[in-house]
């Protein structure tokens, strides 16, 4: 889905951004490569994606340098999907969008999804990209994920689903 | 738009938040609520959202609590609409989506769209939400807004190809 306003080739960087990124599957397949997921399969049963869905925005994000794709070395032979540098950087949209989330639509009595805690002293940042006991920032590749139990579950069972149904 | 993963009740709060701004619409829509539009006229005009768009957008973000529409004490009377603080706390997206689009994928040459100042110092802030003069954290309300002139062009003239189209 191309947003019309920036067809028209606007300065607007939020304009431009969503017309490569607006619909809530690109985020999605976003967040599982984030997550650390390369291949097709894995990155359909986590987003539950419609196959040609998936592979029509993995071909847009690669298309706009997001992601490269690559004929692993693993048996069987697939394509594996990574992202770039410019990928890579869109990590604090998908923290503030989650930090949003956390705060303002989350389930009952849920914890959060998953707990950032930062590389160098065990800190848990919360929602924020500062750590309040080293009073430094914190990007991506400072902080370790910890997933919660209902995340991996919630998962688990996605994968699950998955096998049932291609048997 | 409603995302499938979101109806099947996700704990990730990603995939719930794209559910209700999973289009690009909606984020344009926030943008213009940012800058100050209160009409729909207003937002209407600088989104170009397809009319019955705006308005089914604007109720799912009524109906989401990121914002309320009032009857306006102006004449002729009209339905205002206004961030809440949920929508107000949104701004952070924006924000990295900004410094994203305005890193990676703007034409060349051109200035950012709109610079931010500190409030207090006036310190361009550029893509950052931290103040490197004052060593401080800046949010929305630190921050003082100026549009680059290309930017300000931009608006002016989708506001007169409106007025031409509608008499």
């Amino acid at each position: 889905m191309v947003c019309k306003t920036t067809e028209a080739g606007t300065v607007c960087p939020v304009s431009r951004t969503m017309s490569i990124l607006g619909d809530p599957w690109t985020v999605l397949i976003l967040r599982e490569l984030f997550q650390g997921a390369v291949d097709f399969e894995e990155i359909l049963v986590q987003t539950d994606a419609p196959p040609y869905v998936l592979a029509e925005r993995l071909e847009v994000l690669e298309d706009e340098g997001m992601l490269i794709s690559s004929t692993g070395d693993r048996l069987p032979v697939r394509r594996e999907y990574r992202l770039t540098e410019k990928g890579q950087d869109f990590f604090p949209v998908l923290y503030a969008l989650r930090a949003w989330g956390e705060t303002w639509f989350k389930p009952d009595g849920s914890d959060f999804a998953v707990r950032f805690t930062h590389r160098v002293c065990g800190n848990d940042v919360g929602l924020e990209s500062f750590c309040a006991h080293c009073k430094v920032f914190v990007g991506k590749s400072d902080l370790l994920r910890q997933p919660s139990r209902q995340w991996e579950e919630e998962r688990a069972s996605r994968r699950n689903n998955f096998r049932k149904r291609v048997g």
